[in-house]
């Protein structure tokens, strides 16, 4: 797959000159919606489906600041897969040196606020996703 | 009406050290909800009954910097009421000094996206609102 | 100048499911620091020579929604200039429909915190943003 | 110490009508200033002694959310204290209800950039953090 580009905005940073740890969150996001772009099942269409995919859990490692105007490269993993569940890896560089390391599960919600078991319903991005699943 | 006030946090804070001009937005529409709530209409109830409150235009004056811990008081006044939209008048000061003065227009839109006639849905919030009319 | 493209970001979108208002003097910023970056003179590089550049005053009339995926088209002209200050003029659409007018007014100040008569500091900016002035 | 009580704000919330995730880590930063705010040593002060306190990692689980003035109510303990490192343990609970589990590891550099100790520079602060400290 393609890496996802942030480019850092004036805003996204704080006090300290450099990007507000909270931002990498969104960051993520951004690639997680690209990447489903690419897997030719954007998120709004889900929305669509009456799917929502809320944040189970984060981890995030923070190893070297970023600042305005700095382009941020995210490349993104499939860590593991369960029935219900689906857990992403992060890489984040900037000039070639690594920003961030990070993960996050996500689960899938029916329009009756259910968990999905994504597997069936979407037999074809499923199949997609296990294709970017790395041996840890 | 008793005065909103919004304790600065970290991260609202920019490169400069200073907040970010377009956190203001969010400290009137803070101060707005508080408004609404103790005039016993809260923002939520109306939600529920299937109203939302876009924002028409706003505009605002920077008079002064603040930054982390400061706490900004915000007195609202209606400036403005027609059939369809109010305007309200922000003045935010930070340790007695005038922060910004502001302006925000709104209008009101039903379940059908159609503009809502306020003064008809809400008789009694529309009489409150209007005793806070100041002459210009 | 070629306008400024803001793709709008899932978290950029509030409960009414469309970009919340602040977001827009965000997408503003974004637009000058990419205009002052087409003009020769990156932002990063005025605040490298100490000059930092606060917002004196924003108007933003909203006249569509934009939400997750649009792409708003960001395009500034130059409305005023006088001694000590600029006004630009934003026009932002999506899909070819105005989404918003706003223009935002701004001051230089020193590294002594002292305004900066910006037309004797950069002279060749200065020239290429009244290129860029309207006539009202 | 007394929790720190974070009011959830209508632009905190995302299209899925909740918290936006990445916000929680900014309330996780209001608990910890107010937490060193109670134990005497606000974080402003340290920044005036020239002390500025990266985010090494954050590892969050999003139990259950939270919504528009919905009360989260934040506890802090400390998990663990190396000569170089803090991290903190949250519990955030919305109407009695768990919302989120978190950490968040962090250090301390000062005016030269380099990691300081912690404990011999501010041995009164190091003494009630480790009050803080529990038995995992």
């Amino acid at each position: 797959m393609k890496p996802y580009i942030h480019n850092v905005k004036y805003y996204e940073c704080d006090r300290m000159g450099i990007v507000h740890h909270s931002n990498y969150l969104r960051f993520m996001e951004e690639a997680r919606c690209d990447l489903l772009e690419q897997l030719g099942y954007p998120f709004n269409k889900m929305e669509e489906e009456g799917i929502v995919s809320p944040v189970v859990s984060i981890s995030i490692d923070y190893k070297k600041p970023t600042t305005f105007t700095d382009d941020i490269e995210i490349t993104i993993v499939v860590k593991e897969m369960t029935d219900l569940k689906v857990t992403f890896g992060y890489t984040m560089k900037a000039g070639g040196a690594l920003a961030c390391k990070a993960t996050s599960t996500h689960c899938f919600l029916g329009p009756d606020h259910r968990p999905v078991v994504y597997a069936q319903k979407w037999p074809d991005l499923t199949e997609r996703l296990s294709e970017l699943l790395v041996q840890q």
